[in-house]
């Protein structure tokens, strides 16, 4: 059977080149054609020497395929992508220019007017999750925020069972990769190392993100969540801590309600081949290079509060393996198909 | 002027060998003797080439001093810290042993019956920015625990104030160090290399010492306090996040209600020297080697939050720094002799 | 067709744990049976929450396989191996127990005198870029070392040519896992973090392997070889710088004698799917997860002497992947089997 | 008695925030002036908030001092330098333009015609163990390169007293803040860490230097100098292992050589105060923020080469430190004021 011919917009930064090294690896598609601005008319394998099996030159333009990734900045991945959309093409969109389905969003928080608010409503965030179905069936899929896939996870039980009170506090912490390939002081090794730092505290841009997400799991219930982003000297990688009061009687206190707790999030997560709901604290390092999300949902010592933690990679779970997922989806492929390898520890 | 005699218990984990390292730079004492349970006998700069400029031999027992510092491990702390202060000796302790006014605590966090209630209440709560009178006059003093150091530096102003409602969360990040040098998997390179993960969620020990003070800020409220510990990939440093909602009405909204906690916090802590409140999100870096610490209270976006982030070097104002910033005050000296040096950076 | 059916010999080492990683992705055999002393009767995804996909519990007793890799450390796996053999299992050994040919050197480097001197000269070197046939027809096969591996490859063309000077400088620097997942303080997190250090100055364990494959290559020259290993802050990887005088005359100077080493190295290792001969100085972050060893072989710039760099993954092509490449070639399968997947970076 | 007024030019890069650091610690001299080009205006405090404590502002020209230290890039640092020396201001420069006596080698390894030809005579190299008289009495002291202060004080006694032969290799490891705060790609967080990779192999500009110092030992010997920078992840530090094979008959093998070594060593260092020949391999960490350089020379296990390996901290030692130690020996100051501090460990 021919195989689905793929391609790569902006492959030369992080998410770029971890989507080309797990398509690499995908026995059903065939990755044949890759974009890069700067570095067009070199082979991949110059560029990036650990991607020297694939023989691929970067190009100025996308070549023939079947469906692309796009991998550009926000907004001027739109620009790339609406017209892939008008000649038939599938497209997952790694940037944010489709996930937020309110257009007056746009200039909020990432400072332009959406040039196609109508495709607004027909991209499906790339969740899956929480949105298989119209992922299945949609041309165009907004892949998530890596921030917003770790928290959204964490949460989204809880959330849409109504057990927790409106105040959420989601504190999650990013190894360097998630800055992504640009220099830049804060991604300067010598500034970076042996240190830990809150960013962004007037308002990430993820944000609105995972507050979409959550409302649309529980519109009755207006949530007032606080998203604080940390970086921590580590490449990959983001652990995420969320906190919420229990709604008072709903789950019941000391052991008997983590256990509750559990079992709400595996039921959950029955159907989501790459949620592994565990009975400990996760370690990021545990999803080094592969597309699980480790979730461990608990209650404080007092019995009052959700914590629920998770674990994912950020290049891939959170960008690039989650793309993929998105892609079997919408060819119709296994969900899991090209994403089995195993964590790389330690 | 004869410097006052100085010794270290325990001088072979990391606190104790900080202790060796400011101490010696510290123009008002004089480092005298130094003990350590398995490498007595050797010389301190065989053990530590670091310290090779101390000219001194690891102990079995204490010498003659005028102050100890005690840096054993818990329980076994007290043990050594009694028949000290029954020969008149005033003491530092770095343990838990006698931060904690309630005996109860002791059998319930720690696992054992505490040796000596009465010096419970003698013992001054070695956090100056807080205790500084009760301090000057002590002959013990319990050195906070580092996690407590940041927390409730981080908090204080605002619980005093009764500007926060009893709902607390206290995200922390702590560097490898401050699990100490003994051995474990969780402190083992590989293991802990490329990886952030949470631990201690059934309650952290330090949770009780951070409620304790907070308490005597704000007796008349009633706080839930939810303190989660993290893992960060850096040898030094501790960066807290707290969390906490504005009680209705009493902080203006916006840019306004920023400056008012600015001017609070600058306020409460126009006395404390190594006390830092600036107008930027804080890295730990800046604060390695040296006893600052840096605090930035903001709100979040919607103005309805407090986040008070703090960020200390855990060895030095997380221990061994704050241990001799209480020597000072105990021997009347001037609160930030021997802690001058700049943090090393990068 | 039938899988062949493998096991695993001590899989709770770092080398185990890789290899379970490995053979998992393995197309044409099955992981059948793991052992490992103190985590006897656990699942290998409680103790590895990576490897939680893999159904199988840790055993004492390995059970019953065709192939079986021992990851016990040396002088113990001679134990586990010889009744293997005895009952016509095929074996990779990755200790160093049927590395040296010649049994003197077991007292000498190891402390114990070999139990079996008539298996030394059965047993195949594993490094198949110089004895892929023997390997392909052993029962039993000693995988090298991790700094030999890099070492030899990076030798072998110039010493097999007789292009150098008998003096070799091996200066190896590798990542800390490497030295295994048993705790010492030398590994211990805040020790080995922020350092750079040589040890084993009075002579590695590595050394008579190199020597000894070095010397294979040619016969006819006395080289003398000084190793010296050290350790830098990362988890996985080794660069090896190699030095040598070129004899004079052999090679041209300047660019054309660049071009000349090319040359030879890229004809020596024509056959090897492993090696990447390139004109670049390699990143050790290229090989991270995989099988691959990039060699640089260039002159310095006066033109005297070879300056011959390769980077692997210590784990991998210095392990568990060099030893499943072993497996590939002595059941017959292609010897890239299992083994494509690319590094992951960043 | 009045302190002498010392300045900073280009204080915003590593070299230069370093020696402000180590200048405010000292108790003889008073910085005045610092200068930067891109941050002239803002107080040094908000751009290096750990030199808060410093009531400073970066200035665009410097103001009046007795003495300057120039951390510009090289060749700009002459155009600074020398109207300040006419003016009759002592200088210690940072930058490599006054290290190489033959002002040929501009040219060649820098690009540059030198445009004071005559002061590369007056200027002394500032390397207080070899140049300690010269220095004393200079107005213009060349402060020698990272990479040259470990491998010359690593090599210094075995060349003077013309034990081993020509061929001498040396391998260096740094840390990446060897490589400035101006942002690349190689130091860019997620590019380093994890890594190891060797650089400069077709020369790097700190051979001539160490060249021209290790000749200077050693005049009648003509010396073949390999030289191999290799980047470790790590902030600060540099160990370099150096190798060479003993002249035929000149130290006894064994034990013996190595004491002999060891004598030699501790004689040629015994009036050099940061200078610690040690007994062991030492570790970079144990340098951390402090000017010690640990040295142990040793025999390989066939006693026929030495390794001599040396750890500095490249900010201290390796610049900011050594310029110090430099101006105390220009001012007649005690050599080691205001460089007591011991490292910072772990």
């Amino acid at each position: 059977m021919a195989k689905t011919r793929v391609g790569i917009i902006n492959v030369t930064g992080y998410a770029g080149v971890e989507l080309a090294r797990l398509l690499y690896q995908h026995p059903q598609v065939e990755l044949r054609s890759v974009t890069g601005r700067s570095a067009a008319g070199q082979k991949l394998g110059t560029v990036f020497p650990h991607l020297a099996g694939l023989d691929l030159t970067i190009e100025a333009e996308l070549g023939e395929v079947d469906l692309a990734f796009s991998a550009m900045p926000h907004k001027d991945s739109a620009g790339e992508v609406i017209p892939l959309l008008n000649r038939g093409i599938k497209v997952v969109d790694i940037s944010a220019d489709f996930r937020l389905k309110d257009a007056a969003e746009y200039p909020a928080w990432y400072g332009f007017a959406h040039p196609a608010p109508e495709l607004l409503k027909q991209a499906a965030f790339g969740l899956p999750e929480l949105h298989k179905p119209e992922i299945a069936s949609a041309q165009l899929v907004a892949n998530p925020g890596c921030y917003p896939t770790g928290a959204i996870l964490a949460l989204a039980p809880v959330v849409k069972a109504g057990l927790i009170e409106p105040d959420i506090i989601i504190d999650s912490k990013s190894g360097i990769s998630g800055a992504g390939r640009t220099l830049s002081l804060t991604t300067h090794y010598s500034e970076a190392n042996e240190d830990v730092t809150a960013y962004a505290l007037e308002g990430h841009r993820h944000l609105p993100e995972i507050s979409q997400e959550l409302k649309l799991l529980c519109p009755e219930q207006s949530l007032s969540v606080t998203f604080v982003p940390h970086l921590v000297p580590m490449t990959r990688g983001i652990l995420t801590t969320a906190y919420g009061r229990l709604s008072s009687g709903k789950v019941a206190p000391g052991e008997k309600g983590k256990k509750e707790l559990m079992d709400l999030y595996r039921d959950f997560y029955r159907d989501a081949p790459f949620v592994r709901v565990v009975d400990f604290s996760p370690h990021t390092k545990h999803t080094w290079g592969n597309n699980n999300c480790f979730i461990y949902p608990t209650l404080d010592p007092k019995g009052e509060k959700l914590i629920a933690i998770s674990a994912i990679d950020n290049l891939v779970k959170g960008a690039a393996g989650q793309a993929i997922q998105n892609m079997n989806l919408m060819l119709g492929l296994p969900e899991t198909a090209g994403l089995e390898a195993v964590a790389v520890y330690p």
